[in-house]
């Protein structure tokens, strides 16, 4: 058992793109479980745009980390003492201890997870926070039909790929939106969308409207910037728009130049009788059981298809971070923090 | 019988405000009924917002008036020949026959008034296409809650008078916006909302916030422009904004200038959870029975209050409409075209 600890704080807020120095890692002492604690190694940590956000001061829909403190995140740990009457050593469970290899925990937010539905970082992934998103902005906001045309932003990363592999079940026209020619054929080819377009090759906004001759009726919005301003003219009558992150704005400073959009936005609202609406995946947590059936049932039998793209070592989450918000993953970016014990 | 028909033309498309001259007033010969038809006279007509976007070219939800054709919307009619064997002499129908004394019908589009129900020109409000509007608007998207903080702008008009009421009939707390002191004290003390504001007095914005310390939890937005503005810090977490209509931008003829606020707008529909759903009336047409059996007895029995503004004449309706589109009007805009029979 090692006595040091290694630990990522949040040692500035950033201004506009976050940069190295915005990180610290610290070494400090192991600690040990008291009466009713638990001590988990992380074997996985969730790196997700949502991070970017936490890293501001000031309210958002959760609390900041504070300047000094341990980055927040999800991993997947390894129960390795537990003084908890509920839990015992070699347990895997998903718990919100951030950035570190090793922390306390009194059992609350735990997670246990079952190595029989899949490997376990999915947990973090297809199985967990992003998939759940998916499902549930798809299926309670977008409402996708048959015939229906989807058009998904950040393609193939963790929610995109399921949004679109989703919609493709429920017998829509599937439109990704991905950077860069290999994530387009693997959008394309591998997750069997109808469709995936290169936001980085010029003219997309020409290139989806004849990718979408019937318009769009669900935009699932997990980008912002010049994807939505490309979607938006070919919204269709009663189109939905689940809005689920904005990636393309998290490192702004300020507003674009104008003119003013609101007013054109909130005209074609109007006459198109759109609904946009702003969720959060922990509004629907109460669908986790029926999306874990469903959704792990199709990742099981290989209709749903997801990838991984797994750095090693805590020391890299930093930087690993800084390439998620400029779209440099290609899946899901986990980092391997620690030893994996053999899968069941 | 007279044996000459008038009718207010569209002389030409405005830019920005209407002016009288894009309004014309001919003389025509009197149709008489074919087989099969009806000929309908005029009792009142309609004036509403959405007339202005009418009178654009372009595709809308509707169909633009053409130049040199009849300005369109509904009026309160009597039948005054029938060779329709649905339709006797002396009927009184809600008709879409536009901005003129007399019309032929077919029967399409008629719908038969109850003068039991009220005045027969509360079909043009109240109880007709604004009070349903209302009506849906609040009930499908506002989804109002006892103790919830309801903001309605135009709040004396035929929409927000009658979103303002109902919101207090959920038990909720209404703070209406309207546009000067005699309005905003007959909102006040006639129609019992909580408060309401004059938008035209200093620091709409600071006021409004005095007004809602609890925030706002239903926004129903007919107006835009200043108010959307004042309005849109104070939106709480799920929030509901029903987009009705927009009338401080349609004579607008060309965006605001910057910044561009629609990444901001995304934001707080992301971090608040807000839902922005747009409607017509006519999305909800189902439900007019329901709306008619309940709001029409919260009207017979004075707990909704209903105030017209009545003009004399046709040939007054341009004058008026553009009255409107500034404010101008004190409840619900009807002209009375023709000598209206003794009400049963």
């Amino acid at each position: 058992m090692p006595t040091q600890n290694k630990q990522i704080l949040l040692a500035s807020r950033p201004h506009g793109e976050p940069t190295l120095d915005n990180f610290k890692l610290v070494q400090t002492e192991l600690p040990s479980p008291a009466p009713g604690q638990l001590l988990l190694r992380s074997l996985y940590l969730s790196l997700d745009p949502y991070m970017r956000g936490r890293m501001n001061e000031g309210k958002s829909y959760a609390s900041p980390v504070e300047v000094g403190g341990v980055m927040g995140g999800q991993a997947v740990t390894e129960v390795v003492e537990s003084n908890h009457p509920d839990h015992r050593v070699g347990e895997i469970v998903l718990a919100p201890i951030g950035w570190q290899e090793y922390a306390l925990s009194d059992g609350d937010g735990l997670q246990e997870i079952d190595p029989s539905l899949g490997p376990i970082s999915y947990a973090l992934g297809v199985l967990g926070m992003p998939g759940l998103t998916a499902y549930t902005g798809l299926m309670n906001i977008g409402q996708p039909k048959p015939g229906e045309t989807l058009v998904v932003a950040a393609a193939s990363g963790a929610v995109g790929s399921v949004v679109g592999q989703l919609g493709k079940l429920k017998g829509c026209r599937v439109i990704g939106i991905a950077g860069g020619a290999e994530k387009c054929r693997y959008v394309n080819e591998e997750l069997g969308f109808d469709d995936c377009l290169d936001h980085r090759a010029a003219d997309l906004a020409g290139r989806l409207k004849a990718a979408c001759p019937d318009g769009v009726d669900v935009y699932f919005e997990n980008v912002g910037g010049e994807v939505f301003t490309a979607v938006f003219p070919l919204l269709n009558n009663f189109a939905r728009i689940p809005v689920c992150g904005l990636i393309a704005h998290y490192n702004a400073t300020e507003l674009p130049s104008g003119p003013d959009r609101v007013p054109l936005l909130m005209q074609n609202v109007l006459v198109k009788r759109l609904t946009l609406r702003g969720f959060i995946v922990s509004d629907f947590a109460a669908q986790f059981p029926q999306f874990l059936e469903e959704v792990g049932g199709w990742v099981r039998a290989g209709r749903i298809k997801y990838k991984e793209d797994v750095s090693e070592g805590l020391e890299n989450a930093p930087r690993e971070l800084i390439g998620v918000l400029r779209g440099e993953n290609f899946g899901k970016k986990i980092v391997r923090v620690g030893t994996v014990p053999r899968e069941a």
